[in-house]
């Protein structure tokens, strides 16, 4: 697909180089650009530049952040003895939406995957040994996916951690509220048959 | 969904007001973004403002160009008495690919459409008229889509022209290459019997 323009070419490889869009939606995306006012178009170009020059990582949790520290860190409501270990802001943003847990967060960044090159040195995991070698720290909660890099993750860091004097947790794999249980899969079933609780304590928490 | 970043949430909003792109993957956009090495996301944002700042319209096709004239108009090889009317860049380079038309091409750039605030005015027409009042041009074909839209435009175009001593074509309607007759749909079907060619010319053609 040979493009008459070399800008419009230029954009069009930009645009896809983006995960999960192929040459052909790019070019639509550019030809709606194009179709915008001009403005319309500078300011999506500035939006993504202001993004990666202006956004930082929280020094103390490693969040997105537009100062040094983060919202919650800088919080003195939030419990700073409890961290809750998540992969990115995306999994900070659904806990937060739980309402469920007042505690601080550690985002790594990633998960460790062989596959795709990433191991441990590529995440925020120095930096949450620093937290958790303070002392101040009580719990460490491993909230992250119930996949095969998030199981290799949790194994990691439970391996680096397991020596200090810390409570670590992870969050309950089980049945999700609404499903039904002949359609939920083996394992998370057998998990949630082994991890069972005591009926008077579901209905508390 | 609240953000912790001005910046990220800004740079979600502008990803998200792009067709067919949610909140939600735009974020996965952003934090694709972020993650990469600074210019390449600058690169990005540089790409779009190029595209807006210096890709042109060509003065004779309205194709989208580098230069005041496009490649196709520029060439001395292409029949300047034909010309190839359709609604964007995309379909000059899907018929392109064919290597079966050299003629030259009108891009209206858009399609009349009611439902969308798309009246004649917001098209390249009034240029074509200009083309076609010049005298040089024998043959117009109507390359649109098979759609309410591409008939529309279709005959609104003849209404103007049909005056104008230039034939007026449009491409065969048909049962596509390589689809089966039984799951062809009637109003396809029923054109491609009623536009019927002799068998012979189907062979050479």
């Amino acid at each position: 697909m040979q493009l008459p323009s070399k800008h419009l070419d230029k954009a069009v490889e930009a645009i896809s180089s983006l995960p999960g869009i192929g040459r052909r939606t790019a070019l639509r995306l550019a030809l709606f650009l194009l179709k915008q006012p001009q403005d319309f178009a500078l300011d999506f170009g500035d939006a993504i530049h202001n993004l990666v020059k202006n956004a930082k990582r929280c020094v103390v949790c490693n969040n997105i952040s537009d100062h040094d520290t983060c919202s919650i860190c800088a919080s003195v409501k939030r419990d700073k003895k409890t961290i809750c270990v998540v992969e990115d802001i995306r999994d900070v943003m659904a806990i937060e939406g739980t309402q469920q847990y007042f505690g601080s967060y550690h985002v790594l960044g990633g998960l460790i995957s062989p596959m795709d090159g990433i191991g441990p040195a590529d995440l925020a995991i120095g930096l949450l040994a620093t937290r958790l070698n303070s002392g101040e720290v009580e719990e460490v909660i491993f909230a992250l996916s119930a996949t095969m890099e998030g199981d290799t993750t949790n194994f990691y860091l439970y391996r680096q951690f397991k020596e200090i004097e810390i409570k670590l947790t992870t969050i309950a794999r089980g049945v999700a509220v609404g499903n039904e249980l002949e359609y939920t899969d083996e394992i998370t079933l057998g998990k949630s048959i082994r991890n069972r609780l005591l009926y008077e304590s579901s209905l508390t928490h």
